[in-house]
């Protein structure tokens, strides 16, 4: 899948965007950037070394950005790129459907 | 998470679709029915008892259907009923975000 002309952006973004929390760590951040901590807190549920797999592979690719804040102890605050940013869209289309079409049903997880 | 006042519909339809392959399978479905080895090659990658227990997850949620057709042997169809033709808004912000941000580069994944 590497060669150029098998790359296929989409099933390269479905790719990335099926890992575990990534979608869960866009939205969060679309409230705005925050620490570690506060981003773990928010995504409920991660253990902080997938949360830090998850932000380096995102920073990799350009989704995330990471700013260490002169302090002590130093502070390391993450928020979007542009391009991170640009996945409000998806997360939009996400909402919509989630409201339109999955509704509180113990008994459907059969 | 189960009781109704803590039911998010987006937090619900986030782990829904980062269920690995679950895009995949709606993307899929989008060009049309298949059969289960259509699909599975479609797919790509995934094993069949994989995608078979997708496939009741994404039936259980309303989102497939699945169709036996009487043959010999018995042939099996699967579509996408409305609610998960609807996952097209997704699948359509899914795509142009990945044309716009993501570029082949092997040496990006480091």
């Amino acid at each position: 899948m590497e060669r150029e002309e098998d790359f296929c952006p989409i099933h390269e973004a479905i790719n990335l965007l099926q890992e575990k929390w990534v979608l869960h760590i866009v939205r969060a951040l679309l409230e705005g950037e925050m620490g570690f901590n506060q981003l773990a807190r928010a995504v409920g549920g991660v253990n902080p070394a997938t949360l830090s797999h998850r932000l380096e592979r995102l920073a990799a690719l350009g989704v995330v950005e990471k700013e260490v804040l002169q302090a002590m102890p130093p502070r390391t605050r993450y928020r979007l790129t542009q391009a991170g940013r640009e996945l409000e869209s998806v997360i939009a289309a996400i909402e919509a459907w989630g409201k339109a079409y999955l509704k509180p049903a113990p008994d459907r997880r059969t």
